[in-house]
């Protein structure tokens, strides 16, 4: 496992304030990783609400299933292990999961109905919840509002940075906090599962606010992402609402139509996009944050097709890695992408240079100078389809020996 | 560029045999390439039948698009160049196929209309097809019986060895032969586009017949291999049937459902399915051939599509090049396809020893034998979804580091 920090990291880490009504702790229950956090506990205040966007895949893991038959009630409690996904583990698997959520309610005091659930780390092997006896309690009374850094650490697999995003916003005249924290790396790293990711606010928003919140706001962030287009069996993202911002008055919002929640949705939303943004820059091996605008399409789920093929594509990928402006990949991805498209009305640029033009190579295409942009640690590849006026932006990383070393290396 | 034979190269390659009825000849038209031949001309007597297969991109290129608006008239000539795709090259491109088509006819005294093309090698280059002048010529007057491996020399690109394959059938009380070629690759190699295939027989079939030949031997063979998930802008795959065994008394057939093509149409599908495992053993830096086999599936159709997410997944490719039976990942593989599937009921071998059973690690697991099968060149990983009685299956091959070496590394 790479142990280097990718040079695609934030250079500034924000201080993460506090958000009232919500405490952290971490500790080390030795589930898998020697000198090391990977048990994270969030104890939330009374009347906290709760939304969940979960892996569409149909394989997935006993905390997924078990978060999603929990939406919809309050949350009291989080907890999240690193090491061990707790998946493909069957019936014990889901024992697992009822034996943590019990023990976390007799150390929160709450029903185990309140207490929601993340594992990332190896599929297949039993996750031995009794582990997390004595420690949830330890952890419950140890909980503090300022131990955000601490906890974005403890939820790591092969991410190589701890991946941290904050805002505020006005709802009413009062000012809310939003926290949030991810983690990702592959789809699945080495033998591991998962993009998992959690916010926290004191805006006081009824559960199908935040959820109607969270289902536009992945939209655009979360699902415009994509590392390898493999797809975790455990990918889950979780809001909290504390709505302890009530007591300075901000007022409680229980329409998601309400006009009160704009700045907050604004908001909401760049902390999201902060935080994907985070997970494409620790891509495994990622050595380029590429991002892919197409443009002119017909409608904006074509336009997310076509960039989720150009970004999926491993030609793609690995001509980005090798500094080349290969813009026949980016045709290629285009065309079998299946959606409308018209080659000879096709234009498509790298960092703003223009490298081809109604289907064919642009007439002013200047090799030196397309060699030299490509050279950016960020690479934006656009494409104009002139078919319509539908646009989409994905954001993916490239595709390096390293990727293949963190991946296949690790048993020879 | 690799210049290494891949190891999963076939160690016997058969005697080409004459096909009555086609000539073949190679040149060095310096296209791109230095010191190798890069122009196959293939003479085709007249009365020769012809049907066509294409990629499916919706940014064809030039040659696909001429060969497509051909079918169902008869061929004489087929012309192949390797080193320049003539693909996103817009109006010259077009102008290009004209042109190469009216040199080939002049030299082979037939109709532009009964030219066939295909072009393999850049994209976005404009092809000089006044190279062909001339070439073309001589090409017609040395054209052959028996240059069938020069042949499949002539039209590769980065593959790593020439592929062809060979069989007889009865037909009626005579013995036909068919003979096939391919190139592959990548589905784009370093720059260059394409999977190509011709084959040929000296059966007397109406172009209707082979049409549908193709079509349905193409599902199992051909379009059930898989490199890396990128489709070329010019995958073609032609066949001709020259009629020339009628003379020793073959029937000419006119209706696919004659049953009397039944041996033949066996023998059709065995060169097909030949010359697609070979693409597969020469996908870029394969070091395993990988045959996913996905059973107990509702329909053939989600078996494949199963079948298809476990043969693309970046991380079960790597994992096989690493020589590990991660069945974690095929799980994941398994559930993004979004294909019905039960994690309750999955099991999953490699190369016959069963990992997982009932959707958890099946506890007769012995990891050091799972280990010393993982080190065979062909690792078969079987699926059975318990939910139904259809199956599917695919060939891949695996992801190496190689891969991204030969993709990404000839500009850095």
């Amino acid at each position: 496992m790479s142990t280097t920090v990718s040079p695609l990291a934030p250079t500034d880490v924000p201080d993460m304030p506090p958000i009232a009504g919500v405490k952290l702790a971490t500790a080390a229950a030795g589930i898998r990783y020697k000198g090391r956090t990977d048990v994270l506990l969030a104890v939330m205040d009374k009347g906290t609400t709760v939304a969940g966007v979960f892996t569409k895949s149909k394989c997935p893991s006993a905390p997924v299933e078990w978060c999603r038959a929990k939406l919809g009630r309050g949350a009291r409690a989080l907890v999240v292990n690193s090491g061990n996904a707790n998946a493909f583990t069957g019936k014990t698997g889901r024992q697992a999961t009822a034996l943590t959520a019990s023990i976390a309610a007799k150390a929160v005091g709450c029903s185990a109905n309140e207490v929601f659930l993340a594992s990332t780390g190896v599929i297949g092997e039993p996750l031995d919840a009794t582990k997390f006896n004595g420690v949830l309690g330890t952890l419950a009374e140890q909980a503090a509002p300022d131990e955000w850094m601490a906890a974005a650490k403890a939820i790591m697999t092969t991410d190589t940075f701890p991946k941290v995003a904050t805002a505020t916003a006005k709802l009413g005249k009062s000012k809310v906090t939003i926290n949030g924290m991810a983690k990702g790396a592959g789809m699945i790293a080495p033998d591991m599962a998962t993009m998992l990711s959690f916010v926290f606010t004191d805006a006081p928003l009824s559960s199908a606010v935040l959820q109607s919140l969270l289902k536009s706001g992945v939209e655009d962030t979360f699902n415009a992402i994509t590392i390898d287009s493999d797809t975790s069996t455990s990918d889950t993202l979780l809001a909290f609402a504390t709505g302890a911002a009530a007591a300075d008055g901000a007022p409680k919002i229980s329409r998601a139509s309400d006009p009160r929640l704009k700045a907050f949705a604004k908001a909401f939303n760049e902390v999201l996009a902060n935080l994907a943004e985070q997970v494409a820059r620790d891509g495994e091996g990622a050595r380029k944050l590429v991002e892919v605008i197409v443009e002119g399409a017909t409608t904006k789920n074509s336009a997310r097709k076509i960039a989720m093929s150009i970004a999926n594509s491993p030609l793609v990928k690995t001509a980005i890695a090798g500094e080349d402006a290969n813009w026949g990949r980016v045709v290629m991805a285009v065309g079998k992408a299946g959606e409308p498209a018209n080659r000879d009305k096709l234009s498509i640029s790298f960092n703003g240079i223009r490298v081809a033009k109604s289907g064919a190579r642009d007439p002013s295409y200047n090799e030196a100078e397309v060699s030299e942009v490509m050279k950016n640690p960020k690479i934006q590849i656009k494409v104009a389809l002139g078919l319509g006026k539908s646009r989409d932006r994905v954001l993916t990383c490239d595709l390096t020996k390293e990727y293949v070393a963190i991946n296949g290396d690790y048993r020879s």
